[in-house]
């Protein structure tokens, strides 16, 4: 038999799994598992009855391009739609301006490969997005992390993490925020440390990448929409490139997301698409198009806020009861995560085995950290389980932390 | 203003526009254009009513994880109906040999990127898919050309090809082919060379990435089901790494293609996936494999065979009546193109310049060669336009081969 780590390329053999899809993979081999793994969106909040009308229309047969190759840059009405939704967070461009992705995560994977050299440095948060990290490492680029704090990046290490690279002879090309409820903290960037930050990138001659897939979901009891705008919308020099998705406003199994960048770029990325996979699906853009036409993506959006909201007190209630103060975490002000640190003594990666004993399973904090830290946090998702389960899966996780062995 | 060259990676700078896809382009921005240009299937052969009843049976809401994110690998009950499909073509593996790929395309580009490092080599038929050429550009190999007979790859070449780069330094990496009616010649690789290539990626140690698009679109009235017989159901050294797609055989709109693969390179793709697009649309897969099971893609089948086999013969027929024997080609026995040659003194692209003028597109046969030859060929497609859309677009291209200038 032939050996075929032999024909592996450089990156073939250092690419990198995302811990989350790794979990993901447990989750649908095993039975009774609460998971607070991976950042499912809640699929009873789907618009089903919505859906299901649209695609009988779609799908009579009456325009074959419903079900035909289209054009790479994305089905032209969608792209027109989005620069409306842009308007609403006051980013204001054209279709040139524009190109659809088969998701937010191919956004990343082509700003990787179009903007990024093998060994040029991409700046992350400690911690940060692991399908970020993911995708830029699969591009051989130097992953370096810069500290976080409670209203996003730290302005003087990013600084300073650019100085040492810079020393070192590193060309820095691109920074990756997610400055709205961060996967995986939860964290809201501050609208001050936006200003700054894009100030910054265009001091030291650096892109930012901004992906936005949760700007919508903030918790109307403790965050406003004015605090979510977006970096882009304050861009006078053209330092952001702009990443959002329908993933968690309508659906993931659609998958449409889309990039907002210079023209130029664009083509860049629509060339680069290309030969990643011609063009993204048409019946999942025309659904997603009609769903924005009709107002469906609307109309959704303040439910799936109370929603989510619900959840987060469901969780923070219960762990508070069962675990007192053992546990603490930033109040999450959106998305769908709760970002936990673990009391001393305690390593993430003993505890998601002890807790997979319990048939409770989430994401460990080392996870999305680049420099190897992270151990005493764990990530919990309470977007997809009910909030039965959501019960169910803190009993378990105090069952673990107080099973004696750490 | 920011100069955003400045920012490309290498892969940026030297990305590879695919002739075909820039023709899509022309065809969406035209009014009364015949194109001959993109291979699209024919979308009034689509099962509208067949998928329109499928959806509306998905999207009751019944099953949340029909718009949910999935597996990377892909939706379980498709992969095993896959291995059914393939056990008809005689090749026989288990799910651990399979992964859901958005469209063929990314298959192309997974390959390329998990095995080909830049400067390594991967060799193609000289002409060969615009779509893979560009994919292997885009991960920096040097994508060279091997001549091609009338029954396939000339294999006496392939082995000059291959020692000559040896001879140069090179590492020869992968053997791109389109054995069943190949994009553009419609090319169907006789048995025997199938042998032989196998056996030469054995002797020579190369990997063939074996692209089946077309193996169902034979023509009865020139060709036989055993003719395609896949090179991976003869591959006892495991050389062959095979892609197909349901683009071809129920509707492209829906992006479900597939690899096989030994399955320690599967979970290598798998995980390159994972940075790329993370999914490969849920509702898709779903629609896709209902589409199977009901029996709907085995039922259409000979009736596409049927149609595209008498829109090839409404199309032979019209050029010879209108040009007798100016344009030659070889017969094709199965898939979407004729592959003819121009008759002395014209060039591919000037005639492309004359008939867009006369209101007809076409993909000059250049665009097909790594070598910078082929302008005597054009790439005429059948597959799309409906017969009397043919007939208008042969007049079209005869009278600008008429009109004088060349």
């Amino acid at each position: 038999m032939t050996d075929y780590d032999r024909f592996l390329s450089h990156t073939g053999r250092e690419l990198h799994e995302s811990a989350i899809r790794r979990m993901g993979t447990v989750v649908a081999r095993a039975g009774d598992l609460v998971s607070f793994a991976p950042g499912y969106p809640d699929a009873t909040m789907f618009p089903w009855a919505e859906l299901h009308e649209i695609s009988a229309q779609l799908l009579t047969g009456s325009d074959g391009s419903t079900l035909q190759y289209g054009p790479t840059r994305g089905y032209q009405p969608l792209l027109e739609a989005i620069t409306g939704l842009l308007a609403e967070r006051d980013i204001r461009v054209g279709i040139e301006q524009l190109i659809i992705t088969s998701g937010s995560q191919q956004g990343i994977d082509l700003a990787g490969r179009v903007l990024v050299s093998p060994g040029e440095v991409v700046l992350v948060e400690l911690p940060s997005f692991t399908g970020a990290i993911a995708a830029f490492k699969n591009v051989q680029a130097d992953v370096v992390g810069v500290r976080q704090e409670l209203d996003g990046i730290d302005v003087d290490d990013l600084d300073r993490v650019w100085e040492r690279e810079r020393k070192a002879g590193k060309t820095v090309k691109l920074l990756y925020l997610v400055p709205n409820f961060q996967n995986p903290t939860g964290v809201l960037t501050s609208l001050e440390k936006r200003r700054k930050v894009v100030a910054w990138a265009d001091r030291r001659d650096v892109l930012i990448v901004e992906d936005d897939p949760y700007g919508s979901l903030y918790f109307e009891d403790v965050a406003t929409p004015a605090e979510t705008r977006p970096m882009r919308a304050d861009d006078p020099s053209g330092r952001v490139i702009y990443l959002s998705t329908f993933s968690k406003t309508l659906a993931p199994g659609l998958r449409v997301g889309w990039m907002v960048a210079p023209p130029s770029l664009i083509e860049r990325f629509d060339t680069a698409k290309q030969g990643a996979d011609l063009t993204s699906g048409m019946l999942d853009q025309r659904l997603v198009y009609e769903a924005v036409r009709r107002g469906v993506v609307h109309r959704l959006a303040p439910r799936l806020r109370a929603r989510y909201q619900e959840k987060r007190t469901v969780m923070e209630t219960a762990i508070r009861e069962a675990l007192g103060d053992r546990l603490t975490w930033p109040d999450p002000k959106g998305g769908f995560f709760l970002w936990a640190t673990l009391p001393g003594g305690y390593s993430d990666v003993d505890l998601l085995d002890q807790c997979l004993a319990h048939g409770l399973i989430f994401v460990i904090g080392s996870a999305f950290f680049v420099d190897g830290s992270g151990h005493d946090k764990i990530r919990l998702s309470f977007s997809a389980p009910d909030t039965k389960r959501i019960r169910e899966g803190v009993r378990r996780l105090a069952a673990a932390m107080n099973s004696g062995s750490r």
